[in-house]
């Protein structure tokens, strides 16, 4: 095993994290730097700082990323539209790139000669942790308990845990297993781990009402956004992290954002999922129609493609990469007209379309009706359809040339 | 102006199409055949033949499609997983193309030397319609009235028909444009022209009921798909067009699928319509969750691509050509495994997965969860990190050798 | 017809243009004023003012055009490394955007309202011109003779130029179609009519040797670029438009840069061409190479697919559209790094890479030979394998567990 | 370590597979069982059985594949016209899958308990073969000695040839690594080693001349297609493998085919090799000539994106996955009318067209030229410009509106 001195350490405060705080000084016999990335997770935090020194760390950084995580990582993402496999609004793999980065810089700070997570084998979380800290320290050596230690379970956990008299209030129960963050909440394991059980979301949900649940009377809002950007919320200007901790109170009023789906993870195997993303899906979704007054067809068709791909960057955690960063200035030019107001209608896990304007809109009423207008000739279509479908024309032709033989 | 003998016309028996009746006789002529192709819009087919020769046509055939429409257009689409810009399910799109197939044979066999169809020279429908005639015949004649006419306005064709005559029932009120099939009711026009302005839902809605209005009680129901393609549907096996019909019903009644959207029209400008496509929601939404279990992540996501080409090839008429035809060769490739049984809870517009299980199910419990299993080594995971990382250590290390210089 | 009092002339000096200055002033009773946009075809300028005005215009601007066409769309074309169906170098394509914008803008100074164009009907000019035009002042009137008036040959041409005393020295032999600028120069028409043809290089190539007659020694030559674009040529600074020139020949003199081909037409129809693009096809290579040092896999790959897009977008004349612009985002950040020195051999037709260099370089001869070296542990394979051939693996097991019944 | 009773052997009959027969048997105690699979690599065969046996190996199977490498492997890969990155046309990519597959029936066959292949850590290959053993056998064991031994170099190997009287002749001159088959003949190491190197042709090449040295005299060649694959050659029919045997020998006689690039390997890093395909670029070059004749534009430029997915897929060693073989169901759909006759000038390293007939042409010479035509309407043009540049109006009228304030 390699020695270490002093060891950086992406903490949490919960079981898994205390218990490898004790593993790494007793294995290596070197300090434990704990930091505490927060994207969001605020209610966590209290208490914190006592827990990780009474627990073996010599020191706590909580570093307040809430900001830098809206603007940096959310927005860019909502600008692509990214979205995996069609429905997870990647709450969990943009968190931890900017936490990987933050824990780079504070382990070069602190003279640290490794980075310690506390994800497990099987998951994504383990590979964007490391690639971000690949990205801003090539050198820097990485630990990754689950990976390696002898622990297997939660039950070993526990009588590790105790065996070391490890302070901590340990919840026996059985629970999913939760990431939360500003953006969204993740659910997985128990009986979600077979994908023929309906989830039990009465027991699940935390950031929202159930659909049955949410108000008979539907809640209008109103969006502003500039530059694909949202930047202001029934008409009040707000801060990127205000808009969205409002828009999470109210979708989950409204039972808004509630997704159920087998994905494929990056390590090559499915998972089954249940996440809360009660703010993010209105403001994808607000998004997308303002794009639809906005973005020329040959663009919005294009960005379609590049959203599948920038959803697939993320995903796997290669925010830090050339790609990722030239699908971004692809995005970022789609996005200078996407300025303009967006109505929506909420209710019962539905988000309506209730009327959108823009200054850039480059929807004309005048062309799209039947009538006459002073710009679209109807003769026109005639020419056009005669080259369009000329394609067709030579291909009928060669193919009653060669008596159908050919296709 | 040429000279005809014989027209074939896309007949629907309202104003527009008998109008253009009187207008072919008195303009070339000729003999008019009306062509109605039954799509699966039923009710509006009674009574159809007596109107057809009342106003000038010697011949009406009623042509029922329904099943070929279902089983060589509706389904191959779901496979497919077309879906143009984000939220229309194409219901208008694969109907011209069959139609316009049954005319060119129509016209064939009545020896008629032109094919006539009602659509205006703004929208899509012209396209689909002639690039089907092109591609069956490609020196068949085609006239469209609207694109030739001194007609400007519904007014306009009232005066006409009065003035020659023309014994149909007309609604004088405005009203929105509509199109019904089988699969789905469009909506554009009136108050709609404005994307500014909500729908107005209560007056619009045809299929489905308001979501505000839906039963406060969820329905479920289970599909069972063999190959890609639904078979059965609460247990029952059915036809494919028994399965839409049933399912349209109870996802109107449940008020799924309403859909608000600008689109852009191939013919170059942004139109803004609404669609109600209950039955056909609930099928991609079904399909769409099996290929979650059973295509493996590669197919899975390079299908994503195909589906916005797939997509774009049926929005734009282009069904009968060799792209078409190569695209559903490979995803007909991907659904052979795209097996198994469907649960869904509908309540209120939401589609809510409620359990699904297949036989070809590539998801592995064993695999997902934390622990241990027999296949899944946890420390190859370091492994697979450092070489898919590999690149961002490179670029790194190429990045603090230029000393900053390189990006 | 419509009536005009000055119309802006694209004009060349050869009959057709010639022509159409007659031909506008007797159909429109108009003021001609001939704009030469001068994009590297040097040579045909010498007493083009002259002929212009005794031909019947009221005034020629030639415009020097060419280091904007090299700086602003040859030079984003190369970095995109579009090729057009594999062959073609989009000579013409970026030409009439260029000269298109040119003519809008001396239309507005000169208060013309409309421009006219010598394109025919049947080639893609025709828009990429009209395009322009529209993109620059939607409202402008756009005049293509050949698409409108009675002559249909170049004996209808003659006629026409005779009878009107056209005082234009008229080569009455038939010839090859050409088009030329700084970039390139086309070939159509003739015998390259029928692709069973061979060309007869002897008789068609102006730019190159054949490979036959090039010299039997090869030469070689060192570019360099920065950032995507070349600034040197054998260790010398050169402009860009320099740089092409000199290439031009040495590489016309290796026979370098000739390609036959059958192309798709944006019209519809299939086309037949032969191109010489000596010094083009040298930068392309040379750029190409240069990326495989200096992109990473990820980032060359997706290039891949955005050079299809972009290479399409320029052929049809999209120059001037927001999806243009924002592929060239993504283009330009994949460039950042894409500096260094490119050795090449030329000999008869063949460019021959001879060694490559650059600051930016991500290969590394530590981590790609056969041994042990300090970043890349050959173990990691094992791991990496196991994970990216999990899904091989859970498919082969289902397939086994449905005992062969799946695919 | 793992206890084998009987290992299957990927077997070459050079030092390192012979060494790994020692190995084996040494460090497992097993029975070895080498495998040969001939995917044209002829003249290495002879003897190979008694150097198997006499250098530990229990028996040894010699598996004629070049047939099967052919029509299931290479043939594909033509059609979908795959080439990595740009330049690489496969040759070692798809010869492991079948080997791999091979490698497993005899193992099932002989009840043996692990595969073992020569590979090294750092490449390709060890990822093509064992994909392909987990496709076939998910739970078979494999080992890969490269990654886990302590011989770390030639020197380490020669030194445990001798000690263990390992019988076989060795070269112990450096040589370039190579890897033969009926395809291709690829080069890396050495000088290689340096991209800055032009490669020493003279002494690299095996298959081909030096361009330089190649025939001062064109040869001319025809090939007849049928559905996309070879099946004459100058007028005389003949099988696959016939066909590459004949223009491998025509084709290196006049140095065409020779590849120098920098690629990026599947495991992380970029490598630099030379490519001797003579017969395979010309397959290549004949048939991509005769889809510009035969596919429409639409099929053709998807395809284009298609065959750099192929590519990947080949390269990754990705052949037995669903992916790929949809990949295929679509390319197979488009080369129905792939069929006709191409014939090509050989001159020094030039593949140059030569003339090109199909009874699918898509050309038409009617359409193509300048003057009138019974299909193609000029005036037609007017209207598709009109409608095709409507968007870019509509975006100018915008711009216009908004005074410049929006892009």
């Amino acid at each position: 095993m390699n020695k270490y001195n002093k060891v950086v350490l992406a903490y949490s405060g919960g079981l898994d994290t205390s218990v490898i705080i004790q593993w790494l000084k007793e294995n290596y016999g070197c300090e434990v730097i704990a930091v505490c990335g927060n994207v969001g997770q605020d209610s966590e935090l209290e208490g914190l700082e006592e827990r990780a020194l009474k627990t073996g760390a010599s020191k706590l950084y909580i570093e307040d990323l809430t900001d830098e995580f809206v603007n940096d990582y959310i927005f860019p993402t909502i600008k692509a539209g990214a979205i995996y496999e069609g429905k997870y609004l990647l709450g969990t793999s943009f968190a931890r790139p900017i936490i990987g980065k933050r824990l780079v810089e504070i382990a070069k700070k602190e003279g640290a000669d490794a980075i310690c997570h506390g994800c497990t084998g099987k998951g994504n979380d383990q590979v964007r942790f490391e690639l971000a800290v690949k990205a801003f320290d090539p050198n820097m050596k990485i630990i990754a308990p689950w990976r390696i230690w002898d622990i297997k379970s939660r039950e070993d956990e526990i009588e590790y845990a105790e065996k070391n008299n490890i302070q901590i209030k340990i919840n026996k129960e059985t629970n999913y297993s939760k990431d939360m963050n500003l953006w969204h909440l993740s659910h997985e394991g128990l009986d979600l781990e077979d994908p023929a059980n309906e989830p039990k979301y009465d027991k699940i949900l935390e950031l929202s009402k159930t659909i049955e649940n949410a108000p008979d009377t539907p809640t209008y809002i109103t969006l502003d956004f500039e530059k694909g950007i949202p930047v202001s919320l029934n008409g009040e200007k707000l801060s990127g992290v205000e808009i969205i901790k409002k828009l999470n109170k109210i979708g989950g009023e409204n039972g808004i954002g509630i997704t159920d789906m087998v994905e494929n993870r990056l390590v090559g195997m499915k998972s089954r999922g249940v996440y809360e993303t009660p703010g993010g899906t209105i403001l994808y979704q607000a998004h997308k129609n303002l794009e639809e007054l906005c973005l020329d067809k040959e663009t919005a068709h294009y960005k379609e493609m590049v959203s599948l791909k920038f959803a697939d960057i993320v995903y796997n955690g290669q925010w830090y990469t050339p790609l990722r960063e030239a699908l971004s200035a692809f995005v970022d030019k789609t996005q200078e007209n996407v300025t303009g107001t967006i109505k929506l209608k909420l209710y019962k896990g539905n988000i309506v379309n209730a009327g959108m304007t823009s200054p850039y809109s480059l929807y004309s009423e005048e062309y799209a009706t039947f009538g006459e207008d002073a710009v679209y000739n109807q003769k026109d279509s005639a020419g056009f359809i005669n080259l369009f479908g000329l394609p067709l024309v030579v291909n009928a032709k060669m193919k009653s040339k060669t008596k159908g033989e050919g296709k």
